[in-house]
């Protein structure tokens, strides 16, 4: 880790064994230094979940010229804290989270392991990017994302990203990609989220399913409208949540107090 | 739960057993029916997450008047889901978080359970509003908190919420109320997160902690600002995390694919 190369920092939510990190870190072998730091097991759906009612620890897994790995027993948000309190040599010039086994486009980044991990990074003032493709299966294909992945990693560490943003990018699952599309939110709603079943004991009990319904399927500059029509969708994201246009509407109810 | 009043769906990440919980239930009682849908123990630090890999139950813990309470067995999302999929008799007219024992200002609303129910609220269309308290005991004082955390709910429920945005309203630990505050997300950062420690057989390893550096604290429009002032601190929020100022610059990039 004593090149001149730029150091990344990857971690995802899916565990340091998934195809998509693997396949990650093949990509970006040659143009940075890599360390990864992700859970020891799959934590799809951990949003920017963080331990605090127990510790958490590492393990190193392995290293080699510009590689080293580690499992962290705790959230992918862990992972990335973890990973800059003890275990990077310098901060890192960009953090990664994926390639994400799934969707984080629209309303999913509410919910995403991956973008929970792209928002620490941002949140510690680094450039950060999630990658994810539009498939959940463990043994996807993800190499026609490898030339956009090393495209738009190589264009933002020359470009930098502005303080307080981080890109969301997607993949669709197709190996014919059209190209990169530059895109916003989709405004969509998870519906019909739990089927209920039974145990044996006749207690009910229910597992998370739903259908995802696009409310503006027309919108072009969509994200979910860039990955339907086989691009892929750049995400630009921000850590500042607040609504300033309500902000100024509020400053006009009339509390009591 | 057939009476004219309305109705709010309240959560927390603290479980339903909670005191925060509790007193925001007292503090409700007379102004809406309450569904209460919380975690069955602690699950501070949840953010957005959701459960996938296991089902999630509920058992009801009380029924009276207008009140109606069940814990469940997954994350503060998880709740709010199973709540609006099979407990609440119509849509909630509102979905509340809280009283969370700790503050959720600035960039802690990435890490907040309790602002990840207002998030799920909000994504489903319903005027959601997070509560936290800037104490972290499980025996704080909620009391100086009650009749504006009433006059919140009776002013969002008449003038309702612009559609994507939610509420996240902070109160600073003190009995002397100063007044409300519509505020911004303040720029700050968690640092020196983790306290290492070893285990009896020598394996090291870390326990969440750390400082909060605020970035800008002489702006007086944040919600940290207001907190540290005596204010109680309202910070509308909103669901689209879009950076659309990066995005325009991003359309001016080189990519080479």
């Amino acid at each position: 880790m004593r090149s001149d190369k730029p150091l990344i920092l990857i971690s995802n939510d899916d565990g340091f064994q998934a195809k998509g990190i693997n396949e990650l870190v093949m990509f970006l072998r040659d143009i940075a230094d890599l360390i990864v730091v992700a859970p020891d097991g799959p934590r799809s759906g951990a949003s920017g979940a963080i331990t605090s009612a127990n510790p958490v620890n590492y393990v190193k897994i392995r290293e080699e010229e510009g590689l080293v790995v580690y499992k962290c027993s705790g959230t992918p948000v862990d992972s990335v804290k973890l990973a800059l309190h003890v275990l990077v040599p310098r901060v890192p010039d960009m953090v990664i989270g994926g390639i994400n086994h799934g969707d984080n486009s629209s309303v999913n980044v509410h919910y995403s392991g991956t973008m929970g991990i792209v928002i620490e990074g941002c949140l510690k003032g680094i450039p950060s990017i999630g990658f994810s493709l539009c498939n959940h299966s463990s043994d996807a294909d993800f190499s026609p994302s490898c030339p956009f992945v090393r495209d738009i990693v190589s264009t933002t560490l020359e470009k930098g990203l502005p303080y307080g943003t981080c890109l969301n990018v997607n993949f669709p699952d197709t190996d014919n990609l059209k190209g990169i599309r530059i895109c916003r939110q989709t405004d969509g709603v998870w519906i019909n989220e739990f089927a209920e079943c039974n145990s044996p004991r006749g207690a009910g009990y229910y597992w998370l399913t739903g259908s995802y319904k696009n409310n503006e399927p027309d919108s072009i500059d969509t994200d979910h409208w860039a990955l339907d029509n086989g691009y892929v969708a750049v995400t630009p994201t921000k850590i500042d949540l607040t609504s300033y246009k309500l902000m100024e509407e509020m400053k006009q109810w009339d509390f009591k107090l």
